[in-house]
Parts: structure tokens; sequence; C-alpha cells
């Protein structure tokens, strides 16, 4: 019995899934498309659409509509000449390391551009995270994170006035955070929540990441302590779906 | 200085960023209509279509294109009398633990149908993340994961033969694997290693899972070893981006 439960490939339940003959027309051509990808390899131009569209006996609007899907995903991206095949998305580790680490380990040039650093009375929602008063202040600072010069994320950091008086005066917002707090006020993480979801690009984001609007993003939502468990700033990293992936090893839990 | 490296709200670098006067309609009505949701609350059916493109005075076409976002980030959800508020995504923890149990913590009623299990000869990229020879056999088993009798998610598995020689006849599909390999054939978890990233449901993917066409899912590719450190399985498991967020709780890394 290699197909229990009437799940042998031509049993009734898998007929209703557009595995034969029901596939839509878009999604055929995405993968005649996808298989042409891996044939031209990375950086290679995309043959124009009038000629893709008569390779696979497509509509120019059902050609369009697959390739929209690509670029989405990060297997097509648009250049300059035209539509060029994708490399592989980076593999940023989940781990307190910072960003610039992470993209240095993948053999990219970390970078950062500010794009505001303002001051504001801090409310009730952050306080609770980060272990203020309400109306306290804080900083927001909003920065786009660049690999290799390449625009990828927008990076939020919420954290205390009080714990970083000097922050627009002292701090080159082109550089680590991370490095700055450690390296000049002594301040060493300890530990972090995360929370991981996908959302889609709003219309500033789009225009500051310079992505095509509604993009599928990663988005992480972090909150940190210092070394003796002091919450110590909340971080919102938006991360371009298209070209990012996040890795993480994981162990036996504790008790487990 | 508040606002250094003219960074303050009304300086050039802010500008081009369409917060003020370039917002595009459908995403002004998008905003508008994220704050009516949390007005009515979780379960509570929207009004009609005419009446909000009345209220925000935008087409039907601009409506639909603001409610579109709003149920593909999990905001509102269609249902058999019209379009309800969403409850919060479920975070589910990257753990060793389980789906079975992550659910569970989160009070919901885990659940599991077979879509397929089929034996066939093991692929080479499979052999490699396996410790297998190519050709040995391989069970692939997709079962579509339940959450109180809602489809939410997709997972594949691949894991040897030789490993389960009687998956077919001797386990319950709709139960945990993990449970099945730990208390029926003493077969612990020692680590895995994840990549997690986002994709678009495929025709057949939503399909299986009753989702719209190219909703955003999320994608968490793992491969788990045993007690001993031999490969044990590979899993992919894709997950409703609208239902779903994972949560991580980071420490200090070892050596940082």
């Amino acid at each position: 019995m290699e197909f229990p439960y009437g799940q042998d490939p031509g049993a009734p339940i898998r007929s209703g899934i557009p595995e034969h003959g029901r596939i839509p027309k878009y999604y055929a051509a995405k993968v005649e498309i996808a298989a042409l990808l891996e044939e031209l390899g990375e950086g290679e131009v995309l043959p124009a659409e009038r000629e893709l569209a008569v390779r696979f006996a497509v509509s120019r609007e059902t050609l369009r509509q697959a390739l929209r899907e690509l670029i989405l995903e990060g297997r097509l991206q648009r250049a300059g000449r035209g539509t060029v095949v994708a490399g592989p998305k980076m593999a940023q580790p989940l781990s307190l390391a910072s960003y610039t680490e992470g993209v240095r380990d993948q053999g990219r040039e970390p970078g950062r551009r500010l794009v505001s650093l303002d001051r504001f009375p801090c409310p009730p929602a952050l306080a609770a995270d980060l272990g203020l008063a309400v109306g306290d202040a804080v900083w927001h600072m909003e920065r786009v994170l660049l690999a290799d010069e390449e625009r990828v994320g927008l990076e939020s950091t919420y954290v205390a006035v009080a714990r970083v008086p000097d922050l627009a005066t002292d701090f080159n917002p082109d550089s680590s955070f991370y490095a700055y707090l450690h390296q000049r006020l002594g301040i060493g993480f300890g530990d972090a929540d995360e929370r991981l979801e996908t959302v889609l690009a709003t219309p500033r984001e789009a225009l500051l990441i310079g992505t095509p609007g509604a993009l599928p993003m990663l988005l992480i939502h972090r909150l940190s302590r210092d070394a003796e468990g002091h919450p110590l700033e909340r971080v919102r990293s938006l991360y371009r779906g298209d070209r990012f992936s996040f890795t993480t090893h994981l162990g036996t839990p504790a008790g487990g």
C-alpha cells in the first residue's frame, strides 16, 4: 500500500487541483519563463515582451501578469536596460547581531541613509514597551538600509532620549547604531524578542525603498533589552520581500 | 539641534515623500477604512461597498483596491455574509516544537488533512540534504494545516522510507508527525536549520488552502536532525501571510 487513504496520484481528492489541464494561462507562462531564467543565469537580460508572448503563445497582458509575479518574488528585476534575471535572495540570520554584520557576512557592503531623526513625547504603547513614563522624550530615527548601494529596507528605531542624549549630534547615522551604543556608551545587548510578518509596502515606504507599490515585504518588530534586562529600543525593520530571506538555527527547547 | 542633517519635518529630503498631498487615493481610503475597522472590532461586518465609496468619496474601483490590500494583509476577511473585520494574526513561535503545540498554545485547535502521500526515488539535492544516496526511497507527505477547521497552511514533509518504513499504514496523517516519530519510533529531534521568506501562493496552493491567488505567504524551509545529529527530514511549510506571524527570542550569540 504505497498510496493509502485513496491518495494515489489519480485519486479523486487530487482531481480538483489544477495540476493537469486547469492551470491558469499566466501561471503556465510563469513556469516556462522561470525555466528560461534558470537557463539564462543571473544578470542576463530577458528577451523583449513581444518575443516572449509569441514564444509562449500568450497575450501581452497574460505575459505581463507572469512577469509581475516573478518581479514580486525577486526572480526578475527591472534594470535600466530592461528586465534582468535576479540573483538569489540574501539570507540574513535572525540574531542579536546588527544588520551591518549580517550583510557583510554575505560579502556585500552594508550602508544606511538617514531619512529622519525626530524627538517626540512617548505615547502609551511605546512607554509600556520601553519602561518609560508617557510623555518622556523618545527619539525616532528612520533610516533606509543599503546593500552595495541598493536600497533594500527601511528601519525605524525608537529609543529614550535619556538613554542616548546626544544621538542627534554625536552619532553618524550612516553607521551601526549597535556599535555606537556599545563602543561609545558601553551599552551591551542582552536579549530581544522579535515578531516577523509579511505586509505590503505603503506608497511612502515604496518610494523610500524604490520598490513597486504593494510589494510584499518582511516586517520585523523587535524589542531589545540591555545586558541588565532593561528595555532598550523598539525597532521596526522592513525588508524587501523580493531580496531577503531570514535564517535561524533551532536547538532543543529548554525542558523539551 | 533636534533635527540635525537637515532632517526637520519640512526639510527637502522629506518633500519628495507622499506624506502630504501626494497620497494615492486608494491608500487614503485604506487608511480611513483601517480606522473604521478599529472602531468596529473583530468579527463585525463591514458596510456595503456602495456606502463606503460614498462615505470616503472615492470610486468603487478605488475602494476595491483599498479593500483588496486590507484583505491581503489579513485585516479584513471574506465571509459568507460579506466582509468582516479579521482578528489579529496568529503568532507562532519559531521552535523545534511542532505546529500542533504552537497552535494549541494560542487557544486554537490544530488539525491536518492529508493531500497526498507518495514514495519516490530521491533526487540529488534532497539526497545531499538528507544524507541519502540518489535513488533511495523517500516519502513525500503533503498535508493542509488547520486551525479551528480553518485552512491556514500547507506542509510538505520529505523523509527516508528507511527511517519510517510503515508511514503509509501505521501513521494517522491527521496527527502530529513529530509525536509519531517520538512516541512510536523513539526518534527525538536534536536541532534544525530554518529559512523563512515571503512568496506568492501558486494557483494549486491557493486552491488547497482556499486563499485568493497570489496571496503573499510565509514559506519556511526546514532541515531537521535527530538527537545524534543525523539529517531526519526536509520540510516545506507554507503559511497564509494574512493569518500568521512568527516570533523568536534572541539571546546573546556564542562569543558575542
